[in-house]
């Protein structure tokens, strides 16, 4: 089985001081989870240089695949660079290619020191040029550096995702009108039965349809069906509501 | 003046799964703002015993308070409980009053293991009682659990809320036509003339009222408004297209 595990690290003030909701986590989550990548983490942090190094060390030891989102553009706040670059002890430099880059954006005005910061990466980065994005990825070791902007964001994730493809999950979902207490006997015997099996329970305030949601993943799809067809022949008569997957 | 940091640790594999999004953290991060706490960290982490009381135990040590969502039903993915009590090097233990709650709320009906577990909390826990709740909010030191089901949370939140209160923060907001490279010097001139100020600059994509929202706080108010007449004063003339607060 190919498995690959992730963590995301969100860099920004915004999201800490309740001025912006992050979208980038859960279209990351979405994503990933469609690939068969399995999201172990995700930390939103301040713009803070400590704070960033230390969190991208973690996750960089921890997983094998680390996104960052934010901190990337080209004014005081935007740290990300020169976070990373000391997660892993490297040095920041200013990338020939992207200087190169800017440069043919600025299309003959001169460049200033905010445009050439966004020239900089930690030393060994690789560029992972896409021809239609107008800049390059920075990758460093196991770290996709993206930027906040969740337009921009997506559209470098969907050049980058045949990277990152792993062993598919295979889901199947029971909508049951039973209260959990009363279900959570047939989901223990379950998971006796089927240990691998990944289980969720998810009640819900005020739906007319259901009371609970049951969720049953595996990357082995015989077991994930016949784990469902264990619990859906244990679940008190006529408390399906509905099954999807 | 009173300050308060906090951690928001954020437990549910159905959230790093993509299957739900997470509305608690925003909610939370807008709520500890208003009442002046400073968050510094979210983390959202799988239903697993040692990650949580990993992940609780840094938060406790670092932030004032911490806030935990999610893992506090009666079925085998719930078991932030049993985290937090290993997190501070406790045991768990089935506590009188909430057996009793429990009881009350079953009215004769027998109580099951399910329902029995809804009743632990770790050795020395505080029940914070509120007459608008059926249950009590779990506290135990510094921490303070609530669900993971947003209507529940936020009842909650609003029950606790008079125990939070720092000192406010005041914030401006600038909207400029400009780019951030061009603004980016300003930003920085203004930093270096109010080191303290929180300063945050946002760039937006595809709208026709503006490029980049700058945003100015602090929790000394003449200080920001200041900064404000400081910035302003310098930003080119005809980029400034409304301001807030």
């Amino acid at each position: 089985m190919r498995e690959l595990a992730a963590g995301i690290v969100i860099i920004g003030n915004e999201i800490l001081s309740g001025k912006t909701v992050d979208t980038n986590s859960p279209f990351l989550a979405r994503e990933l989870r469609q690939l068969g990548v399995t999201l172990k983490r995700i930390a939103v942090i301040p713009d803070e240089l400590e704070v960033i190094a230390e969190t991208v060390r973690d996750f960089h030891r921890r997983f094998d695949l680390v996104f960052t989102s934010g901190g990337v553009g080209p004014t005081h706040d935007d740290v990300t660079i020169e976070g990373v670059a000391r997660a892993l002890g490297r040095r920041v430099i200013v990338h020939p290619q992207l200087e190169e880059k800017i440069r043919e954006y600025l299309n003959g005005r001169p460049a200033n020191a905010a445009h050439l910061k966004m020239a900089e990466v930690p030393e060994g980065a690789e560029l992972l040029v896409d021809e239609r994005l107008r800049f390059p990825t920075i990758k460093v070791e196991n770290i996709y550096v993206l930027p906040g902007i969740p337009e921009i964001l997506q559209q470098k994730f969907f050049a980058l995702k045949d990277r990152f493809v792993a062993d598919p999950y295979y889901l199947k979902v029971i909508y049951t009108n039973e209260v959990e207490s009363t279900i959570a006997q047939y989901l223990h015997d379950t998971l006796r039965e089927y240990p691998a099996l990944l289980l969720g329970s998810y009640p819900k305030v005020g739906d007319a349809e259901y009371r609970v949601k049951v969720t049953l993943e595996s990357k082995d799809r015989s077991y994930v069906e016949r784990a469902f067809a264990f619990l859906l022949a244990r679940l008190p008569q006529g408390s399906v509501v509905r099954t999807e997957g």
